[in-house]
């Protein structure tokens, strides 16, 4: 249980860290942890030692029973308790909770639909997991009832972005693409771990602000995060997507990490 | 306390209500439950009963001891406790949390910030008080730590949007503007309450898509908000802004609602 007065509640004032745990180990974890260390700086938050946070998500995993095979930890770091209003206490008691569940299968090709929710750009809180994460769900409810799996989402300017949980990639003219972080992008870490896996199988990649155009004539799009590595898309807007065989080679590149 | 698997916690998925109670009842109280279930229909989550949010006010209230004179209402309306990821349950129940402070007291004219986070014109939530508060929280913040006492928002389009914690007017060449609710603005129940009664007054208004240039020449600038009425605008950036006698015109036109 959570007080009713912490501001992770009442205001969304808060980080998480979603870590895959995968033959008794937190995959990637120091990313994860320094991920939530650089996101409570962008929010002025007092960051959690990442020791603390190692510990409570190995006991989230076992109080949960899953230590076998996968399982998925959830680290939430909320401002704490505070008082009526946006502004924080002046002392604050930040809340560290952590919880595991099943981790999600390894997914079938996804059927992605774009969503009328953009992405803010203009927020920093678009390029950290916050608690603040209602536009995700508005996206991924209306793709679900669109018939499709995930939610493609675009910024206001109209760049490609993201998906509700996941990154973006895709293969075009023998190069790996990615929407740039400025275009409201979750800095992910698996995005960060294909972009380096990338440079080690000799594919070019590049992080760029383009919009939807750019799908078109791509040999292959896939998505990226924690919990289920890559996911390659078969449609876009109902419309089938080619496979290219890269993809195939990243997932072999990232064996230790996904 | 809060379950910890609770959307509104996890997600910000869930919507909330500030209310005046003064003088033995709740102000504006049908305009608030109604913004509320509108809410719920964006966001596709089923309503509360208005029967039931007024005696959950009320009981907050009568509970914390607040009766007299005037206390702030909270109602806060979550998705319910949901399982991992961004997908809501089959069968939600949502989750009803009634609190009640003391409320604010009537602000002195208030020193304005020009913040660098922007309002998000493309996500619905940009109108609705949802638990996803994170950039109105930053934009606080960023005012007071530059010596200011609350936030101008603009959106990614740079058009004027709201203050982080209430809705902008400006007078100018006799006439009242505010930012059109498309701009990425909270409908507020007293930005609605302004506008029905400056025609009262015979005050022409307008609702525009304009950027922060419109503010130069301004004869006054005002904030409001359910809690506080009508707040005037000292300073914009450091630069002292006029006031405009019609403020107080307004105020005694709102004086049954404010």
């Amino acid at each position: 249980m959570i007080d009713i007065h912490d501001r992770g509640f009442l205001l969304g004032d808060g980080l998480f860290e979603t870590i895959l745990w995968s033959e008794g180990r937190l995959v990637l974890f120091d990313g994860h942890a320094q991920r939530l260390i650089r996101g409570c700086e962008a929010l002025g938050l007092p960051a959690p030692d990442p020791e603390v946070l190692k510990q409570a998500a190995e006991t989230a995993v076992v109080s949960a029973g899953l230590v076998e095979p996968r399982a998925a930890v959830r680290l939430t770091w909320t401002a704490g308790p505070g008082g009526r209003g946006l502004d924080r206490p002046q002392r604050p008691s930040q809340q560290l909770i952590s919880t595991a569940a099943a981790a999600p299968k390894r997914e079938a090709p996804v059927r992605l639909v774009t969503s009328g929710v953009r992405r803010n750009e203009g927020s920093p809180a678009s390029r950290l997991k916050t608690l603040s994460y209602l536009d995700n769900v508005l996206a991924r409810a209306e793709a679900r009832a669109a018939g499709g799996d995930e939610a493609l989402m675009l910024n206001n300017r109209g760049d490609l972005a993201c998906a509700a949980a996941a990154n973006l990639f895709w293969v075009k003219d023998g190069a790996l693409f990615t929407p740039a972080l400025r275009c409201g992008v979750l800095d992910g870490i698996m995005r960060s771990e294909v972009l380096r896996v990338s440079a080690e199988i000799g594919l070019r990649a590049h992080e760029v602000a383009v919009n939807v155009d750019a799908l078109a004539g791509a040999e292959g799009v896939f998505l990226s995060n924690s919990l289920i590595g890559l996911c390659e898309v078969a449609e876009l807007d109902r419309v089938p997507v080619p496979r290219a065989p890269v993809v195939e080679r990243l997932r072999e590149a990232l064996a230790d990490v996904a």
